[in-house]
Parts: structure tokens; C-alpha cells; sequence
């Protein structure tokens, strides 16, 4: 796995290379180098991967992805969004350079994600059908609304159903997309059970965030612990308590497992990456 | 032009109809909905017709361009940006609805014209080919540079070299675009020579605006006139003054009109929308 993040970074930065110099490219390279875990690509790679497929061919789609999720953390960040100063132990895109630069840069990185791709020069259906599938994902029915619910359940409290609806379309609906994409890409009919498993995953991922933020130390996090706390936002934390939310994120990436064992793949490679996941502490 | 402009008007509603709810979608609809001319999607679909073929198929392709300007236009009025109060006389989105809803307007409109385009059921090449145009027009080589541009020469002094520079790539870019998706769709050979009219299009248009910033009131502007010199923005009437700028500006739609007499096409149809272009007061 550690071989497949040094090839996406390395893709990462020659992808940018190529388009002319500018203070918005440099921001846009700020962000993508921020120290991000490249979860998305390669769970990715790693499903085409589990179908023995070759994945050199998508490594531009994967960085794709993560170029929409990371102008998604940039935006979020902004002062007329969460106004964040610290991201993974750095100032964020609009401290490093001015709010104006970080909104083009977020922008830009939506913008490229699609040139990208169309230039991996794959064959036109699955070109048109990765597309299509990322951006139905990051759109007004996916990430962007769940950024809308986060912003206006901000200072309120929720119970655990519209809390379980934030996380669904904020963060799972793109986790769901990276599976998705994989088995597209190998052609095969699991995209719903990928799908299933993306939210499954992306879920326990938001509540082990909640922890993290209670239990986990500012170093740690590259962000001030306990900024929920101060940010008036409802977690699971707050609904159930740390060991039944601990338990919950638990039963979430169990049952990830258990459909992933329903797939005909080498389920070790996904493995891999939700026990990284599970064992994270930042 | 009027029955294509209520076309295109009817269809970006419907087409929005068919999202769920949300404040973001409301907000899209807002700035959709606030009084454009619709340049450049009526531009887009004349071309077509100029060549003898059915535009209808494509009034989606043009709606999708139409929520690329919008977007522009909504994160360019942002309070980290240009920081307007007003467009076309009515509250710019951020004012209307708040900087979170108008970040995410103008992210979901970016984003969602491109599945706009996919669901508009074209044959795959050219629905590849549209988005490339496009999505290469607005991007970090394109419109987004421009707005950069303008940015950083914001308080400073330019010239005239650097300002046609800034025009080109913030205004040129998409009307180029616009006219080439159309030779795009009508499957011929003279991009280039609508890329070239686009830029001189553009530039006059440019041109103009900075004219009618001082020789406009503000009701006939809806925003404040004389905004340039509180802005202390470089206008091309600050450099040559307003009468030759004036005579900068004819010269270029000349020069446009005289390279759509160089296409075999039914010029009469873009004639129609540069005259109207020339003939504006706002």
C-alpha cells in the first residue's frame, strides 16, 4: 500500500507539472502535499487490484479523486465554511496564501479533476461512466449536500439519524465513489455491494473522527483537539458516549468485512486498508 | 434569439426541478435566475444553427455552459474575492443567502454541469469532447487564471498588454468556448477561427464594460457605477481614454464580423447576437 501512495504522489505532482505556472497551481500543489492518506486512491487501485487487474493504467483517475476531495477540504476550511486555521498540523490553503487564492484553488482542483481523467485516455464509455460516477458523488445529491446539512446543523442539536444523513452524503457518498470507480473500471457488477461497504466504512471512519477529537491529543491530530466541543457541533460522542460509539464504529467495519468476503475478489488488499482505517489515531 | 433565450431559461429550471431540495439548489436557482443574457449559451446554439442543423438536442449542452458563467460570477462577488453587494441590481448569492450557501452554489453548479452534459445522451465522443472544451476553457489554463490575474493586478498599475491578457483569459476563454462547443456539435473544422472571433468578441466586450462603469448610471448597470475607480481596478478608458477605447472595441467586432464572413455559415444568426453585444447599455 505504502508503494501505491509514493506512485499517486509522485502522479500527483507531474499531473500539475504540466499545466502553466501559477500562484493557484502552487496553492492547489499546497494542498494535494499536505500530508492527505490517500485513502480514496487507493482503495481505488486496490479494487482493481482485487480482481487481478492491472491498475497502472488509472493511477490519473485515483489522483482525480483525490484531487475532488481535496478541493472539498479546502473549501470546507474557509472562513464562510468552518474557518479552519490548521489542517494535518499545517495552516490551511487560505492561511498559507489568502482566502481568494484558496477559493480558486478549491475551484480548480473540482474544475481539473474531469480534464484529468478524459486525458488517462481511456475507452469513451468508461471515460464518460467514471465521470459521471465521481461527479454524481461530489454533487449537489452527494458531498455538496452533505457539506449543506453539516454547515445548517451547526449550534443545533441532532439526533442520531440526521447525524448518520451528514456523514452519509459528507463523507461516505466519496468513499462509496472510490469502490465504485475500482469496479467499474474492472467491469464488474458489484457496484452496489461497493457501495454498501463505502458508506459502512465511511461511517465508522466519522465516528472514530468523533472519538479522535474527545481522546486524542492536538499533536495527534494536526488540529486542535476537542474542536467539535467548541464548534458547538453534535457527535456521536455527544448521542451515545465514547465506548458505544466505539462499539458502533466497530459493528460498522465488521459488517464492511462481511460483505466484502461476499465478493469473489482477493479480499486481503481491502483488508489491508479498513484495518489501517480501524487503527488510526489521527 | 428571444424564444431561444426563454429555451434556455426553461430548461435550466427544469433541468434543476429534478434535484432534491436543498438551500444550495435554491441558491443555484437564485443566480441562475437573475437576469443573464444568456450570451453564451444563446451563442453556442446559433452556431449550430448557422450551420443548417436542429440545436435542440443541445439546450442542455448550453444550460451546462450557462451554470459555468453563473458559478464564476457567484464565487467572483464573494466577500474573499470581488466582495459585491449587488448584481444585476438584485443581492449578489452571499447576500442573499450567506458566504457557506454561496461557496456551495457556485461549487454545485461547477460540478454539476458536467453531469448535465453526460445526461444529455449525446453519442460518447462528442459528449468527451464537450466536456474537454469546456471544462479546459474554465479551468487553471483558463477562466480560473484569468480571475487570478485580475486579482493580483488588483491596486497595481498595468498595461494595456497585461489587461488584454487578464480579458482574454477571464471573459475570452468561455465565449471562445462557446462558439467552438457549437462547431463542436455541428462536426467541423473551424474551431479555430471561432476561438479567434470568441477572443475579439471577449476583448471588445471587456472593453465596453469599462466604458459604461463611467459613462453608465447605476440603475441601467444594477451595480454601483464608477465601481472600477473604487475597485482601483486598471480600465482600458483609464489607459486610452473613452474614445479610443470606443474605437478599440469597434475594431474588434469588425474584425470579428469580418472572420464569420471567412465561415461558410449563415452569418446573419451571429451577426444578430454581435450587434446586439455592440448596442448594450448594460
Amino acid at each position: 500500500m505504502d508503494k501505491l501512495i509514493l506512485e499517486i504522489n509522485k502522479r500527483l505532482n507531474s499531473i500539475l507539472d504540466d499545466y502553466p505556472d501559477s500562484t493557484v497551481k502552487d496553492a492547489m500543489l499546497y494542498s494535494l502535499n499536505a500530508g492527505g492518506k490517500r485513502i480514496r486512491p487507493v482503495m481505488m487501485l486496490q479494487v482493481i487490484r482485487s480482481y487481478q487487474q492491472d491498475y497502472h493504467p488509472y493511477i490519473d483517475v485515483a489522483c482525480a479523486l483525490e484531487m475532488i476531495h481535496t478541493y472539498s477540504l479546502i473549501h470546507d476550511d474557509l472562513p464562510g465554511m468552518d474557518n479552519d486555521d490548521l489542517r494535518r498540523g499545517r495552516p490551511t490553503c487560505h492561511r498559507q496564501y489568502d482566502e481568494a487564492t484558496a477559493i480558486l484553488a478549491g475551484d480548480g482542483l473540482l474544475n481539473e479533476a474531469v480534464n484529468i481523467i478524459i486525458r488517462a485516455h481511456l475507452e469513451d464509455k468508461m471515460t464518460i461512466d467514471l465521470i459521471s460516477c465521481l461527479y454524481r458523488s461530489s454533487g449537489i445529491d452527494g458531498m455538496i449536500y452533505g457539506q449543506e446539512l453539516d454547515i445548517q446543523n451547526e449550534n443545533s442539536s441532532i439526533d442520531t439519524d440526521t447525524l448518520q444523513k451528514i456523514h452519509k452524503y459528507k463523507t461516505g457518498k466519496l468513499l462509496s465513489c472510490a469502490l465504485m470507480m475500482g469496479a467499474i473500471i474492472a467491469q464488474r457488477d458489484d457496484i452496489e455491494i461497493w457501495e454498501e461497504i463505502g458508506y459502512k466504512i465511511g461511517l465508522a471512519f466519522q465516528i472514530q473522527d468523533d472519538i479522535l477529537d474527545v481522546t486524542g491529543t492536538t499533536e495527534q491530530l494536526g488540529k486542535p483537539a476537542g474542536s467539535d466541543e467548541s464548534n458547538h457541533k453534535t457527535t456521536y460522542v455527544h448521542l451515545l458516549g465514547i465506548e458505544k460509539s466505539q462499539q458502533l464504529a466497530d459493528q460498522l467495519f465488521n459488517e464492511a468485512v462481511e460483505l466484502l468476503y461476499s465478493l469473489k475478489i482477493n479480499h486481503g488488499l481491502l483488508l489491508e486498508i479498513i484495518e489501517n482505517i480501524r487503527k488510526r489515531v489521527s
